[in-house]
């Protein structure tokens, strides 16, 4: 019979499972850090939002440079972590040596956090460039092993 | 043996792979009104787009409010819909209460379907302030889940 | 006991990983598509990014139309692919014909690709919307297969 790779009693994907909720909370935090910025710049994107500030007469943004550097980084999360974890998935029955995988994890979810600290501070580039490319080389280097094995 | 918890006999997972597909294909029906909005409006985003309407001398506009607000609802899906699913794969295996399960599968899809109501129509706010963070409460109650049964 | 799906030993999965892989790399070189074009055009969305560049007091700028162009297809691939894989995942313990399920991912996959050449060549429309079409109803097929299985 088939080995079962998707259970709690696998290490490799117990710890997957870790970091990928980990990322994914990680990355619902750009919605409140978004919102935040929104009612700190008075700064909204739709009409129906506007009244709830005091300001009269408020007219809808959708240009504010804060705002839309929360929505940059929420977006590049969404292009990188994404990825990330569908290819984390379809690793996990590849059946990866434990300490490899964990470190493709712990490497990538290090690499997002500080991309996001890298992108919010801001830090003179290439900070943010380096943290971007820990997590693509990564999430590469996991691509190719599931390649390997499935062919 | 481990169990199999990724299988039709689940009921569980059953349960999840229809609220999984049915949130996806009311995502997926936001490129349809985009596109609606679109010839509705002659707003076309590309050069080679705007050739399809019958408006001579026609030009590319990314800034029509109704077309936008469609995309930013669609974006908003994307941003909350994907992990929803993501940490759902994640909490299948988990083994919850079926119910429990049942009903935060039940919230989110609800909480979506009326979030994109409050967004088209538009209601006013709170509404979809309201639907955006049933969804979100939901997709963090499973991600707590997920975190305390793996450590 | 239940069957195991998920495994690399069902032909169906295997082929299934190829494609999801093959899936995420095209749509991942979007990201260096884009730092392309804005060195190549000077165009950088942060002032922090503006300093790599050798041109003085150089203005950051977020409508760059080559910019813009690849962003657009980056997203668009996102909305696309990500529920494509979501539903496939969904798609495999349904235990499809092997056949069936494989010209589902092919299709979809060329679909994809022909997308982005449409997009970046670009190609006169209807080009870029008939393969736009084809991976949307690539993808529902399986959404309709899953919820028939399903109840």
């Amino acid at each position: 019979m088939s080995t079962v790779y998707y259970t709690l009693s696998n290490e490799i994907f117990r710890n997957f499972l870790f970091y990928a909720v980990a990322s994914l909370l990680k990355m619902m935090i750009m919605s409140l850090l978004t919102a935040r910025q929104r009612f700190r710049k008075n700064a909204f994107a739709n009409p129906e939002d506007v009244v709830t500030s005091k300001i009269k007469n408020l007219v809808p943004t959708t240009t504010d440079p804060d705002v839309e550097r929360v929505r940059r980084n929420h977006l590049n999360d969404i292009e990188n972590i994404i990825p990330f974890l569908l290819i984390g998935f379809c690793y996990i029955p590849c059946n990866p040596d434990p300490n490899i995988a964990l470190w493709h994890f712990r490497l990538f979810f290090l690499s997002r956090v500080l991309h996001t600290f890298a992108y919010q501070i801001p830090l003179a580039q290439p900070s943010r460039a380096i943290t971007f490319f820990i997590g693509l080389i990564t999430t590469v280097s996991m691509a190719i092993q599931v390649l390997i094995r499935v062919y």
